[in-house]
Protein backbone atom coordinates (compact mmCIF):
# COMPACT_ATOMS: atom_id res chain seq x y z
CA UNK A 1 0.00 0.00 0.00
CA UNK A 2 1.90 3.27 -1.20
CA UNK A 3 0.81 6.39 -1.57
CA UNK A 4 2.15 8.96 -3.70
CA UNK A 5 1.79 13.03 -3.33
CA UNK A 6 3.92 14.71 -6.17
CA UNK A 7 4.60 18.45 -4.18
CA UNK A 8 6.32 20.87 -6.09
CA UNK A 9 9.10 22.28 -4.17
CA UNK A 10 8.02 25.43 -3.24
CA UNK A 11 5.88 23.22 -0.89
CA UNK A 12 6.37 24.22 2.75
CA UNK A 13 7.03 20.22 3.70
CA UNK A 14 8.22 19.41 0.22
CA UNK A 15 11.66 18.17 2.21
CA UNK A 16 9.98 16.14 4.85
CA UNK A 17 7.58 14.93 2.28
CA UNK A 18 9.91 13.62 -0.20
CA UNK A 19 11.83 11.42 2.86
CA UNK A 20 8.77 10.30 3.18
CA UNK A 21 8.25 9.24 0.08
CA UNK A 22 11.73 7.65 -0.14
CA UNK A 23 10.80 5.91 3.13
CA UNK A 24 7.66 4.49 2.24
CA UNK A 25 8.88 3.19 -1.66
CA UNK A 26 10.85 1.22 0.21
CA UNK A 27 8.01 -0.92 2.40
CA UNK A 28 7.77 -2.74 -1.08
CA UNK A 29 11.47 -3.43 -1.51
CA UNK A 30 10.86 -4.69 2.05
CA UNK A 31 13.98 -3.07 3.03
CA UNK A 32 11.53 -1.21 5.16
CA UNK A 33 9.60 -2.79 7.69
CA UNK A 34 6.56 -0.99 9.14
CA UNK A 35 7.94 -0.60 12.38
CA UNK A 36 10.15 1.59 10.52
CA UNK A 37 7.75 3.46 9.43
CA UNK A 38 6.33 4.20 12.66
CA UNK A 39 10.00 5.13 13.76
CA UNK A 40 9.52 8.06 10.88
CA UNK A 41 6.94 9.13 12.34
CA UNK A 42 7.74 9.77 16.03
CA UNK A 43 11.26 11.32 14.42
CA UNK A 44 9.13 13.81 12.17
CA UNK A 45 7.45 15.26 15.31
CA UNK A 46 10.73 15.52 17.07
CA UNK A 47 12.23 17.19 14.47
CA UNK A 48 9.37 19.72 14.04
CA UNK A 49 10.01 20.41 17.51
CA UNK A 50 13.78 20.74 17.16
CA UNK A 51 13.05 23.55 13.75
CA UNK A 52 14.65 20.66 11.50
CA UNK A 53 17.87 22.03 11.58
CA UNK A 54 21.20 20.80 13.02
CA UNK A 55 21.69 22.34 16.70
CA UNK A 56 24.95 23.06 17.95
CA UNK A 57 24.64 19.88 20.79
CA UNK A 58 24.06 17.31 17.48
CA UNK A 59 27.36 19.24 16.07
CA UNK A 60 29.36 18.68 19.26
CA UNK A 61 28.43 14.84 18.93
CA UNK A 62 28.86 14.53 15.49
CA UNK A 63 32.58 15.79 16.24
CA UNK A 64 33.12 13.22 19.41
CA UNK A 65 31.61 10.67 17.41
CA UNK A 66 33.93 11.43 14.20
CA UNK A 67 37.52 11.90 16.57
CA UNK A 68 35.50 8.39 18.18
CA UNK A 69 35.22 6.18 15.11
CA UNK A 70 39.15 7.07 13.90
CA UNK A 71 40.51 6.33 17.03
CA UNK A 72 38.50 2.82 17.35
CA UNK A 73 40.43 -0.48 16.07
CA UNK A 74 37.78 -2.37 14.91
CA UNK A 75 34.84 0.22 13.87
CA UNK A 76 31.86 -1.23 12.29
CA UNK A 77 28.78 1.14 10.49
CA UNK A 78 25.59 -0.43 11.20
CA UNK A 79 22.70 -0.54 9.05
CA UNK A 80 19.12 -1.09 8.89
CA UNK A 81 16.22 -0.78 6.91
CA UNK A 82 15.62 2.96 7.45
CA UNK A 83 18.74 4.13 7.16
CA UNK A 84 19.74 2.04 3.71
CA UNK A 85 16.61 3.42 2.34
CA UNK A 86 17.11 7.42 3.05
CA UNK A 87 20.53 7.11 3.13
CA UNK A 88 22.79 3.99 1.80
CA UNK A 89 25.47 5.88 -0.48
CA UNK A 90 26.42 8.74 2.60
CA UNK A 91 26.56 4.44 5.07
CA UNK A 92 28.86 3.87 2.43
CA UNK A 93 31.08 6.69 2.16
CA UNK A 94 31.37 6.75 6.04
CA UNK A 95 32.73 3.16 6.42
CA UNK A 96 34.79 4.27 3.83
CA UNK A 97 36.90 7.06 5.17
CA UNK A 98 36.33 5.68 8.79
CA UNK A 99 37.90 2.59 7.33
CA UNK A 100 34.79 0.49 9.18
CA UNK A 101 32.70 -2.51 8.15
CA UNK A 102 29.63 -2.23 7.13
CA UNK A 103 26.87 -4.68 8.87
CA UNK A 104 23.16 -5.05 8.47
CA UNK A 105 21.47 -5.43 11.20
CA UNK A 106 17.69 -5.93 11.49
CA UNK A 107 15.04 -5.81 14.14
CA UNK A 108 13.16 -7.91 11.83
CA UNK A 109 15.04 -10.21 9.37
CA UNK A 110 11.92 -11.28 6.96
CA UNK A 111 12.93 -13.19 3.96
CA UNK A 112 14.49 -11.38 1.19
CA UNK A 113 15.07 -8.32 3.55
CA UNK A 114 17.98 -8.70 4.12
CA UNK A 115 19.68 -9.04 0.21
CA UNK A 116 17.27 -6.20 -0.58
CA UNK A 117 19.58 -3.90 1.84
CA UNK A 118 22.67 -5.37 1.01
CA UNK A 119 21.98 -4.87 -3.01
CA UNK A 120 21.16 -0.81 -1.61
CA UNK A 121 24.58 -0.96 -0.35
CA UNK A 122 26.21 -2.78 -2.86
CA UNK A 123 24.55 -0.29 -5.66
CA UNK A 124 25.87 2.78 -3.54
CA UNK A 125 29.60 1.62 -3.67
CA UNK A 126 30.10 -1.07 -0.94
CA UNK A 127 32.79 -3.80 -1.79
CA UNK A 128 31.72 -5.85 1.11
CA UNK A 129 28.56 -6.46 3.67
CA UNK A 130 28.80 -8.38 6.54
CA UNK A 131 26.11 -9.78 8.65
CA UNK A 132 23.48 -11.23 5.63
CA UNK A 133 21.86 -14.50 6.19
CA UNK A 134 23.87 -17.23 7.87
CA UNK A 135 26.80 -14.96 8.50
CA UNK A 136 24.94 -13.16 11.42
CA UNK A 137 26.09 -16.43 13.23
CA UNK A 138 26.64 -14.66 16.90
CA UNK A 139 24.39 -13.90 19.55
CA UNK A 140 24.14 -11.10 21.84
CA UNK A 141 22.52 -11.86 25.42
CA UNK A 142 19.53 -10.03 26.81
CA UNK A 143 18.65 -8.50 22.82
CA UNK A 144 15.10 -9.77 22.39
CA UNK A 145 14.93 -9.44 18.91
CA UNK A 146 16.42 -10.33 15.29
CA UNK A 147 18.85 -7.41 16.47
CA UNK A 148 20.95 -10.00 18.58
CA UNK A 149 22.02 -11.56 15.64
CA UNK A 150 25.19 -10.39 14.72
CA UNK A 151 28.48 -11.12 12.36
CA UNK A 152 31.31 -12.56 14.44
CA UNK A 153 34.01 -10.49 11.88
CA UNK A 154 31.69 -7.57 12.88
CA UNK A 155 29.76 -5.75 15.60
CA UNK A 156 30.85 -8.95 17.76
CA UNK A 157 34.39 -8.00 18.06
CA UNK A 158 33.77 -4.25 17.18
CA UNK A 159 35.15 -1.51 19.69
CA UNK A 160 33.41 0.99 18.24
CA UNK A 161 29.49 0.61 16.56
CA UNK A 162 28.05 3.49 14.54
CA UNK A 163 24.39 2.07 14.71
CA UNK A 164 22.01 5.14 13.70
CA UNK A 165 18.15 4.71 14.03
CA UNK A 166 19.14 2.15 16.49
CA UNK A 167 16.26 0.44 19.56
CA UNK A 168 17.39 0.87 23.02
CA UNK A 169 17.66 -3.13 23.85
CA UNK A 170 20.72 -3.68 21.67
CA UNK A 171 22.52 -0.22 22.52
CA UNK A 172 21.91 -1.31 26.07
CA UNK A 173 23.57 -4.56 25.06
CA UNK A 174 26.46 -3.37 23.22
CA UNK A 175 26.94 -0.90 25.94
CA UNK A 176 27.05 -3.54 28.80
CA UNK A 177 29.83 -5.70 26.23
CA UNK A 178 32.04 -2.63 26.80
CA UNK A 179 31.82 -1.05 23.04
CA UNK A 180 31.04 2.40 22.34
CA UNK A 181 28.00 3.18 20.73
CA UNK A 182 27.37 6.28 18.47
CA UNK A 183 23.44 6.73 18.04
CA UNK A 184 21.74 9.01 15.57
CA UNK A 185 18.23 9.61 17.13
CA UNK A 186 16.16 12.67 17.35
CA UNK A 187 14.00 11.69 20.62
CA UNK A 188 16.62 12.45 23.38
CA UNK A 189 14.33 10.91 25.93
CA UNK A 190 14.66 7.85 23.76
CA UNK A 191 16.71 4.53 25.76
CA UNK A 192 18.92 4.29 22.72
CA UNK A 193 19.52 8.10 23.24
CA UNK A 194 20.31 7.93 26.97
CA UNK A 195 21.80 4.74 26.67
CA UNK A 196 24.36 5.40 23.70
CA UNK A 197 27.82 6.67 24.43
CA UNK A 198 27.39 9.65 21.68
CA UNK A 199 24.11 10.32 20.53
CA UNK A 200 23.70 12.90 17.81
CA UNK A 201 20.12 14.15 17.86
CA UNK A 202 19.44 15.20 14.51
CA UNK A 203 18.17 13.92 11.17
CA UNK A 204 19.61 11.53 9.62
CA UNK A 205 19.86 12.79 6.44
CA UNK A 206 21.64 15.46 7.67
CA UNK A 207 23.73 14.45 10.35
CA UNK A 208 25.36 11.73 7.68
CA UNK A 209 26.57 13.93 5.19
CA UNK A 210 27.97 15.97 8.23
CA UNK A 211 29.25 13.55 10.15
CA UNK A 212 31.33 12.02 6.68
CA UNK A 213 32.78 15.93 6.44
CA UNK A 214 34.23 15.44 9.98
CA UNK A 215 35.75 12.53 9.47
CA UNK A 216 37.58 13.39 6.60
CA UNK A 217 38.69 16.67 8.08
CA UNK A 218 39.34 14.88 11.56
CA UNK A 219 42.01 12.30 10.23
CA UNK A 220 44.54 15.11 9.59
CA UNK A 221 44.76 15.18 14.06
CA UNK A 222 46.50 12.86 16.24
CA UNK A 223 45.46 10.25 18.41
CA UNK A 224 45.77 13.02 21.31
CA UNK A 225 43.65 15.32 19.69
CA UNK A 226 41.22 12.79 19.16
CA UNK A 227 41.27 11.60 22.66
CA UNK A 228 40.66 14.98 23.75
CA UNK A 229 37.69 15.36 21.54
CA UNK A 230 36.14 12.64 22.72
CA UNK A 231 36.78 12.90 26.23
CA UNK A 232 35.58 16.80 26.55
CA UNK A 233 32.28 15.77 25.19
CA UNK A 234 29.75 14.78 27.67
CA UNK A 235 26.87 12.98 26.29
CA UNK A 236 24.77 13.79 29.38
CA UNK A 237 25.01 17.59 28.38
CA UNK A 238 24.64 17.33 24.64
CA UNK A 239 21.27 15.48 25.83
CA UNK A 240 20.06 17.80 28.07
CA UNK A 241 21.03 20.58 25.98
CA UNK A 242 18.75 19.38 23.33
CA UNK A 243 15.62 18.53 25.33
CA UNK A 244 16.27 22.65 26.47
CA UNK A 245 16.15 23.80 22.93
CA UNK A 246 12.96 21.46 21.93
CA UNK A 247 11.25 23.14 25.36
CA UNK A 248 12.32 26.84 24.52
CA UNK A 249 10.71 25.80 20.99
CA UNK A 250 7.54 24.02 22.21
CA UNK A 251 7.19 27.54 24.12
CA UNK A 252 8.28 29.57 21.16
CA UNK A 253 5.59 27.86 19.41
CA UNK A 254 2.64 28.09 21.78
CA UNK A 255 3.34 31.86 22.62
CA UNK A 256 2.90 32.36 18.91
CA UNK A 257 -0.23 30.07 18.71
CA UNK A 258 1.17 28.27 15.81
CA UNK A 259 0.01 25.15 14.49
CA UNK A 260 2.26 21.69 14.17
CA UNK A 261 0.82 20.60 11.17
CA UNK A 262 3.34 18.35 10.01
CA UNK A 263 1.49 18.13 6.50
CA UNK A 264 -1.26 15.81 9.07
CA UNK A 265 -3.02 12.93 7.35
CA UNK A 266 -5.44 10.84 9.13
CA UNK B 1 4.56 -7.48 5.90
CA UNK B 2 3.72 -8.04 9.48
CA UNK B 3 5.65 -8.88 11.92
CA UNK B 4 5.41 -10.39 15.50
CA UNK B 5 7.55 -9.32 18.45
CA UNK B 6 6.39 -11.48 21.37
CA UNK B 7 8.09 -9.26 24.24
CA UNK B 8 7.46 -9.97 27.46
CA UNK B 9 5.48 -7.87 29.81
CA UNK B 10 8.36 -6.63 31.82
CA UNK B 11 10.43 -5.15 28.44
CA UNK B 12 10.16 -0.84 29.42
CA UNK B 13 8.35 -0.71 26.07
CA UNK B 14 6.25 -3.93 26.13
CA UNK B 15 3.03 -1.38 26.10
CA UNK B 16 3.97 0.96 23.39
CA UNK B 17 4.85 -2.40 21.05
CA UNK B 18 1.81 -3.96 22.29
CA UNK B 19 -0.12 -1.06 20.74
CA UNK B 20 2.36 -0.70 17.93
CA UNK B 21 1.56 -4.28 16.71
CA UNK B 22 -2.06 -4.33 16.94
CA UNK B 23 -2.18 -1.06 14.72
CA UNK B 24 1.01 -2.93 11.45
CA UNK B 25 -1.48 -6.55 11.69
CA UNK B 26 -4.07 -3.65 10.24
CA UNK B 27 -2.23 -3.09 7.32
CA UNK B 28 -2.62 -5.96 5.42
CA UNK B 29 -6.09 -5.58 6.54
CA UNK B 30 -6.76 -2.41 5.18
CA UNK B 31 -7.62 -1.34 7.80
CA UNK B 32 -4.82 1.16 8.09
CA UNK B 33 -3.52 3.21 6.03
CA UNK B 34 0.44 4.00 5.63
CA UNK B 35 -0.46 7.40 6.27
CA UNK B 36 -1.85 6.22 9.59
CA UNK B 37 1.02 4.61 10.87
CA UNK B 38 3.48 7.75 10.08
CA UNK B 39 0.57 9.31 12.21
CA UNK B 40 0.79 6.85 15.14
CA UNK B 41 4.25 7.53 15.26
CA UNK B 42 4.08 11.38 15.46
CA UNK B 43 1.62 10.41 18.34
CA UNK B 44 4.09 8.26 20.39
CA UNK B 45 6.69 11.31 20.22
CA UNK B 46 4.33 13.66 21.83
CA UNK B 47 3.31 10.98 24.14
CA UNK B 48 7.07 10.10 25.15
CA UNK B 49 7.13 14.06 25.79
CA UNK B 50 3.68 13.96 28.14
CA UNK B 51 5.25 10.81 30.47
CA UNK B 52 2.32 8.41 28.61
CA UNK B 53 0.44 9.26 30.93
CA UNK B 54 -2.93 11.05 31.18
CA UNK B 55 -2.73 13.90 32.79
CA UNK B 56 -5.32 16.34 34.64
CA UNK B 57 -5.96 18.71 31.75
CA UNK B 58 -7.07 15.84 29.71
CA UNK B 59 -9.50 14.36 32.44
CA UNK B 60 -10.92 17.94 32.44
CA UNK B 61 -11.63 17.16 28.96
CA UNK B 62 -12.62 13.54 29.29
CA UNK B 63 -15.03 15.04 31.67
CA UNK B 64 -16.68 18.10 29.55
CA UNK B 65 -16.53 15.50 26.78
CA UNK B 66 -18.85 13.22 28.44
CA UNK B 67 -21.44 15.61 29.72
CA UNK B 68 -21.52 17.05 25.99
CA UNK B 69 -22.21 13.65 24.80
CA UNK B 70 -24.80 13.07 27.15
CA UNK B 71 -26.67 16.72 26.57
CA UNK B 72 -26.48 16.31 22.42
CA UNK B 73 -29.42 14.89 20.64
CA UNK B 74 -27.53 13.37 17.87
CA UNK B 75 -24.35 12.52 19.03
CA UNK B 76 -22.41 10.50 16.49
CA UNK B 77 -18.84 8.71 17.18
CA UNK B 78 -16.76 8.59 13.99
CA UNK B 79 -14.55 5.79 13.37
CA UNK B 80 -11.14 6.10 10.89
CA UNK B 81 -8.71 3.42 10.62
CA UNK B 82 -6.38 3.42 13.51
CA UNK B 83 -9.22 3.66 15.83
CA UNK B 84 -11.03 0.69 14.82
CA UNK B 85 -7.47 -1.05 14.46
CA UNK B 86 -6.50 0.31 18.12
CA UNK B 87 -9.95 0.25 20.16
CA UNK B 88 -13.40 -0.83 17.64
CA UNK B 89 -14.54 -2.30 21.38
CA UNK B 90 -14.87 0.63 23.14
CA UNK B 91 -15.92 3.06 20.43
CA UNK B 92 -18.84 0.36 20.10
CA UNK B 93 -19.18 0.76 24.02
CA UNK B 94 -19.31 4.06 23.82
CA UNK B 95 -21.64 5.15 21.12
CA UNK B 96 -24.21 2.12 23.18
CA UNK B 97 -23.44 4.15 26.51
CA UNK B 98 -24.02 7.89 24.98
CA UNK B 99 -26.64 6.31 22.43
CA UNK B 100 -24.76 7.94 19.57
CA UNK B 101 -24.31 6.26 15.78
CA UNK B 102 -21.16 4.94 14.86
CA UNK B 103 -20.06 6.09 11.16
CA UNK B 104 -17.19 5.86 9.40
CA UNK B 105 -15.28 8.17 8.00
CA UNK B 106 -11.77 7.82 6.26
CA UNK B 107 -9.14 10.09 4.79
CA UNK B 108 -8.42 7.71 2.12
CA UNK B 109 -11.17 5.41 1.17
CA UNK B 110 -9.70 2.49 -0.59
CA UNK B 111 -11.66 -0.39 -2.17
CA UNK B 112 -12.27 -2.84 1.04
CA UNK B 113 -10.86 -0.49 3.25
CA UNK B 114 -14.97 0.93 4.73
CA UNK B 115 -16.25 -2.52 4.90
CA UNK B 116 -13.33 -3.99 6.73
CA UNK B 117 -14.12 -1.03 9.42
CA UNK B 118 -17.38 -2.00 9.85
CA UNK B 119 -16.71 -5.74 10.08
CA UNK B 120 -14.25 -5.07 13.38
CA UNK B 121 -17.28 -2.47 14.78
CA UNK B 122 -20.03 -5.47 14.08
CA UNK B 123 -17.60 -7.90 15.65
CA UNK B 124 -16.86 -5.73 18.48
CA UNK B 125 -20.85 -5.65 18.80
CA UNK B 126 -22.09 -2.71 16.98
CA UNK B 127 -25.44 -2.93 15.36
CA UNK B 128 -25.45 -0.09 13.12
CA UNK B 129 -22.74 1.22 11.18
CA UNK B 130 -23.19 4.56 9.12
CA UNK B 131 -21.17 6.11 6.28
CA UNK B 132 -19.78 2.92 4.38
CA UNK B 133 -19.93 3.06 0.65
CA UNK B 134 -22.89 4.73 -1.09
CA UNK B 135 -24.39 5.61 2.38
CA UNK B 136 -21.57 8.41 2.68
CA UNK B 137 -23.95 10.32 0.02
CA UNK B 138 -23.82 13.65 1.31
CA UNK B 139 -20.76 16.15 0.88
CA UNK B 140 -18.89 18.60 3.76
CA UNK B 141 -17.53 21.76 1.84
CA UNK B 142 -14.15 22.41 2.07
CA UNK B 143 -12.74 19.31 3.01
CA UNK B 144 -10.57 18.17 0.20
CA UNK B 145 -10.18 14.39 0.85
CA UNK B 146 -12.73 11.49 1.37
CA UNK B 147 -13.33 12.73 5.11
CA UNK B 148 -15.50 15.60 3.08
CA UNK B 149 -17.90 12.22 2.25
CA UNK B 150 -20.36 12.07 5.29
CA UNK B 151 -23.43 10.39 5.88
CA UNK B 152 -26.49 12.30 5.73
CA UNK B 153 -27.96 10.07 8.89
CA UNK B 154 -24.92 10.68 10.99
CA UNK B 155 -22.69 13.28 10.71
CA UNK B 156 -24.43 15.79 8.36
CA UNK B 157 -27.22 16.16 11.10
CA UNK B 158 -25.28 15.48 13.96
CA UNK B 159 -25.17 18.20 16.82
CA UNK B 160 -22.08 16.52 18.92
CA UNK B 161 -19.50 14.81 16.96
CA UNK B 162 -16.75 12.78 18.56
CA UNK B 163 -13.87 12.67 16.50
CA UNK B 164 -10.94 11.01 17.52
CA UNK B 165 -7.43 11.71 15.96
CA UNK B 166 -9.06 13.55 13.15
CA UNK B 167 -7.29 15.83 10.42
CA UNK B 168 -7.70 20.07 10.36
CA UNK B 169 -9.74 20.60 7.92
CA UNK B 170 -12.46 18.36 8.98
CA UNK B 171 -12.91 19.89 12.33
CA UNK B 172 -12.53 23.51 10.90
CA UNK B 173 -15.62 22.21 8.40
CA UNK B 174 -17.40 20.56 11.45
CA UNK B 175 -17.39 23.55 13.65
CA UNK B 176 -18.58 26.25 11.12
CA UNK B 177 -21.36 23.68 10.42
CA UNK B 178 -21.88 24.85 13.91
CA UNK B 179 -21.09 21.44 15.86
CA UNK B 180 -19.72 20.59 19.10
CA UNK B 181 -16.41 18.75 18.00
CA UNK B 182 -14.65 16.59 20.39
CA UNK B 183 -11.26 15.89 19.33
CA UNK B 184 -8.66 13.24 21.27
CA UNK B 185 -5.11 14.89 20.11
CA UNK B 186 -1.71 14.01 21.44
CA UNK B 187 0.04 17.15 19.89
CA UNK B 188 -1.98 20.23 21.38
CA UNK B 189 -0.35 22.74 18.51
CA UNK B 190 -2.15 20.42 15.98
CA UNK B 191 -5.13 22.51 14.03
CA UNK B 192 -7.20 19.81 15.30
CA UNK B 193 -6.75 20.05 18.65
CA UNK B 194 -7.03 24.02 18.41
CA UNK B 195 -9.50 24.24 16.30
CA UNK B 196 -12.16 21.49 18.18
CA UNK B 197 -14.38 22.03 20.85
CA UNK B 198 -13.24 20.08 23.55
CA UNK B 199 -9.70 18.78 23.06
CA UNK B 200 -8.71 15.34 25.00
CA UNK B 201 -4.71 15.50 24.43
CA UNK B 202 -4.31 12.03 25.83
CA UNK B 203 -3.47 8.65 24.07
CA UNK B 204 -6.75 6.91 22.33
CA UNK B 205 -5.55 4.00 24.15
CA UNK B 206 -5.57 5.52 27.50
CA UNK B 207 -8.34 8.07 26.93
CA UNK B 208 -11.28 5.80 25.63
CA UNK B 209 -11.92 3.30 28.72
CA UNK B 210 -11.79 6.93 30.78
CA UNK B 211 -14.32 8.50 28.76
CA UNK B 212 -16.77 5.44 28.59
CA UNK B 213 -16.65 5.43 32.52
CA UNK B 214 -17.13 9.50 32.90
CA UNK B 215 -20.13 8.64 30.58
CA UNK B 216 -21.28 5.43 32.54
CA UNK B 217 -20.98 7.59 35.65
CA UNK B 218 -22.26 11.17 34.11
CA UNK B 219 -25.80 9.46 33.32
CA UNK B 220 -26.77 10.22 36.87
CA UNK B 221 -26.35 14.23 36.80
CA UNK B 222 -29.27 16.33 35.35
CA UNK B 223 -28.97 18.48 32.25
CA UNK B 224 -27.96 21.25 34.39
CA UNK B 225 -25.23 19.82 36.13
CA UNK B 226 -23.95 18.38 33.12
CA UNK B 227 -24.12 21.87 31.01
CA UNK B 228 -22.13 23.22 34.05
CA UNK B 229 -19.75 20.55 33.48
CA UNK B 230 -19.49 21.53 29.85
CA UNK B 231 -19.71 25.72 30.39
CA UNK B 232 -16.48 25.60 32.80
CA UNK B 233 -14.79 23.80 30.50
CA UNK B 234 -11.81 25.75 28.51
CA UNK B 235 -10.40 24.39 25.99
CA UNK B 236 -7.77 27.11 25.19
CA UNK B 237 -7.10 26.40 29.25
CA UNK B 238 -7.10 22.60 29.08
CA UNK B 239 -4.33 23.53 25.62
CA UNK B 240 -2.40 25.79 27.03
CA UNK B 241 -2.23 23.31 30.65
CA UNK B 242 -1.10 20.87 28.43
CA UNK B 243 1.51 22.42 26.59
CA UNK B 244 3.23 23.89 30.06
CA UNK B 245 3.04 20.21 31.50
CA UNK B 246 4.89 18.80 28.28
CA UNK B 247 7.55 21.94 28.36
CA UNK B 248 8.02 21.72 32.23
CA UNK B 249 8.42 17.75 31.74
CA UNK B 250 11.17 18.41 29.24
CA UNK B 251 12.73 20.92 31.92
CA UNK B 252 12.61 18.64 34.38
CA UNK B 253 14.60 15.97 32.16
CA UNK B 254 16.70 18.41 30.37
CA UNK B 255 18.22 19.26 34.36
CA UNK B 256 18.80 15.77 34.58
CA UNK B 257 20.08 15.24 31.41
CA UNK B 258 20.57 11.51 31.17
CA UNK B 259 17.34 9.89 33.25
CA UNK B 260 17.40 6.50 32.17
CA UNK B 261 20.78 4.63 33.12
CA UNK B 262 22.41 1.30 31.95
CA UNK B 263 21.76 -0.60 35.13
CA UNK B 264 18.28 0.40 36.08
CA UNK B 265 15.63 1.67 34.29
CA UNK B 266 14.13 5.51 34.57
Amino acid sequence: MTYETHVSSGHPRAESIRIREQLTKHVETRVVALAGIIAHGRGEAFDYILGEKTILPAMRAISAAAAALLLAERPVVSVNGNTAALCARELVDLASVANAKLEVNLFHRLPGRESAIESLLIEAGAEEVLGVGDAASARLDEVHSDRRRVDPRGILIADTVFVPLEDGDRTEALRRMGKTVIAVDLNPLSRTAQLASITIVDNIVRAMPLLFSEVKKSRGLNAEELRTKVTTFSNKKALSDSMRLMEERLHALSEKGVYIQLHGRE
